[in-house]
């Protein structure tokens, strides 16, 4: 517990309640008038505490990257997990098989007959099929599909597996992209109809088009991760405002070498080096005089107006050029409560790779 | 414990013992011949496990960044301990007084007189002094006094200083910027006699360096981190051979969603966003067609020659860009042992930002 942003030493990750909550309730809000589900992606916050906050709100699930970051929502209760991998590995395929005794519904992604394959000798003999939805490329050119023809083979192929259960076709689109998911998700939906299968759920996601999601007639739910804490490369793409950023890194100035140099003690070990297409390594809040021109794993190396004050223990507060990663470098948050208090909070899926 | 390769699930880094022993020895015995005292920087490593192996090869102790790293090895019972950053605020300064009284020998060091009066703050009470080296920038840009009568001011400052005593001078050098090492040292250390002050330790370093680190007349200390597990970094720069690289990134192939495109299962949350001059994201060992060209947080996506075979499920062992900062993702090694079996390290000082 810390009652000042002074008591607190850096390098922090400091999230600001209040604006992180008013976050998820805005895209909830948002997402019920477009009629579409909401089901975030924990990628970002890592953490039970903001993922029942989310349900809570209204989610219909959420969305996890890896294996092990589900046993940690599962632990926490959540009952309706998304995991948009494919998963491949004897080892996964059995934690995978576990998790689904405990997880009212658990779905997964699988984008070929291999994958699907694999899935299917960890199910055929489990007592519930496994819902696995077809992961479609519609040209971020990551995983998926090439096309609706493909999609519609491997829903076919999902459907006429033992162990699992077609669940619909998800996609992560390109910024931008979401004429190409509607004219690729039609065409696959019609071919499912051809083939006489129902496609319950049509998942599409990103933080960057989250104003701009909308139904078009065949998307179903809408994935999203940063939208939570809000970061630099969307205020820069106009999603969102300075003010709506919740996460903020707490630095120290720890040296003033030379004029117009100084140095923090964050470094790429808690800022990252993802730059994001911006030139330099964050938003320094109420200076935007002040570039953070290099990182080293411990330093951050700043060049600002001289004749502006700064001084070797001053505390700054930068917004991250990409907050999601940042959220993997720290153990605990501390999240600023409404009185102005400030709480430690474990993230708790930090560094789940498997 | 696992027996193969096989059954380690991926992404997983996997370190090869004999390699990193071999590399210790060999940098040991350079050091012995020039005539330099080693102290390994255990960012690379961050485990007591290897901390000690560089002791117990002849390091006269280990160098640290952030004084939660040092905690970890003192409570291993590392007794020498150089902490090469400016330690500033309240809370760290305490931490680091209690550090003092478990630590045989603790070195910090700072670049200014405000960083100097807290260190005294803490330690005017003291029962032992606690020893401060002033950190110079030799060419580096990054923390240290500018030039070397900046540095025999603050020698002769800290001498001055009731709770502190003068360990010497140590430099972060620029790459090549040995000869800028020798003439700053030199004249530093000449001013300080003038002033009547001993200069028992001139600390240099640097991995990309290595083989050409020498006392030049005047430096006596040489830290490094990187040589232990070696990357592809030192392999471009003529270093060190692939064969001499200890670290490892094991991921698989999860999607070859189109021809020429794999996508696997580690992106920047494993191999980070760092290129350091690179234009991808790692070297993969055995397959040179191989280019990992974009990473996300959990997958990557690799271009390779499709008329080589991939297959999905199918093992990759990458030769990382920059080690150090991969060893801050995972919580554990794999550690592979002479016998061929591998063995599970808990990687002790990851993640210590404070």
């Amino acid at each position: 517990m810390a009652d000042k942003i002074a008591e607190i030493d850096t390098p922090a990750f400091v999230v600001d309640e209040a604006i992180a909550n008013r976050n998820i309730k805005r895209f909830q809000e948002y997402c019920e008038k477009q009629g579409l589900a909401l089901r975030p992606h924990i990628k970002t916050h890592k953490t039970v505490h903001f993922a029942k906050v989310q349900m809570d709100a209204g989610a219909v699930g959420i969305t996890c990257q890896k294996i092990s970051e589900a046993e940690v929502m599962a632990d926490a209760g959540i009952d309706d997990i998304l995991i948009t991998y494919n998963i491949v590995g004897d080892a996964k395929l059995q934690r995978l098989r576990m998790l689904a005794d405990r997880v009212k519904k658990l779905s997964v992604t699988a984008d070929s007959a291999a994958v699907i394959k694999g899935l299917n000798a960890a199910f055929e003999h489990a007592e519930n099929p496994l819902t696995v939805l077809v992961e479609c490329d519609t040209g971020a050119g990551r995983c998926g599909v090439q096309s609706p023809d493909e999609a519609a083979e491997l829903a076919l192929l999902i459907k006429n597996t033992r162990g699992l259960k077609f669940g619909g076709l998800m996609t992560y689109p390109a910024v931008g992209g979401q004429p190409n998911v509607a004219e690729f998700m039609c065409a696959a939906v019609d071919l499912l109809k051809e083939k006489g299968i129902l496609c319950p759920v049509v998942s599409s996601g990103g933080s960057p088009d989250m104003w701009s999601a909308k139904t078009d007639g065949v998307v179903t739910e809408y994935r999203i991760g940063t939208y939570i804490y809000n970061d630099r490369s969307l205020v820069e793409n106009g999603s969102c405002d300075w003010d709506d950023c919740a996460g903020h890194v707490l630095v120290t100035i720890v040296s003033m070498p030379a004029e117009g140099r100084a140095i923090i003690d964050a470094g790429s070990k808690v800022l990252t080096s993802d730059l994001l297409g911006f030139s330099d390594y964050g938003h320094v809040v109420e200076r935007p005089d002040i570039k953070i021109v290099s990182l080293s794993e411990e330093h951050g190396t700043l060049n600002y107006d001289a004749e502006k004050s700064l001084e070797i223990g001053q505390k700054l507060k930068i917004v991250p050029n990409h907050v999601c990663v940042v959220s993997n470098m720290f153990d605990r948050i501390w999240l600023r409560k409404e009185n102005g208090r400030h709480e430690m909070l474990t993230i708790d899926a930090r560094g789940m790779v498997l």
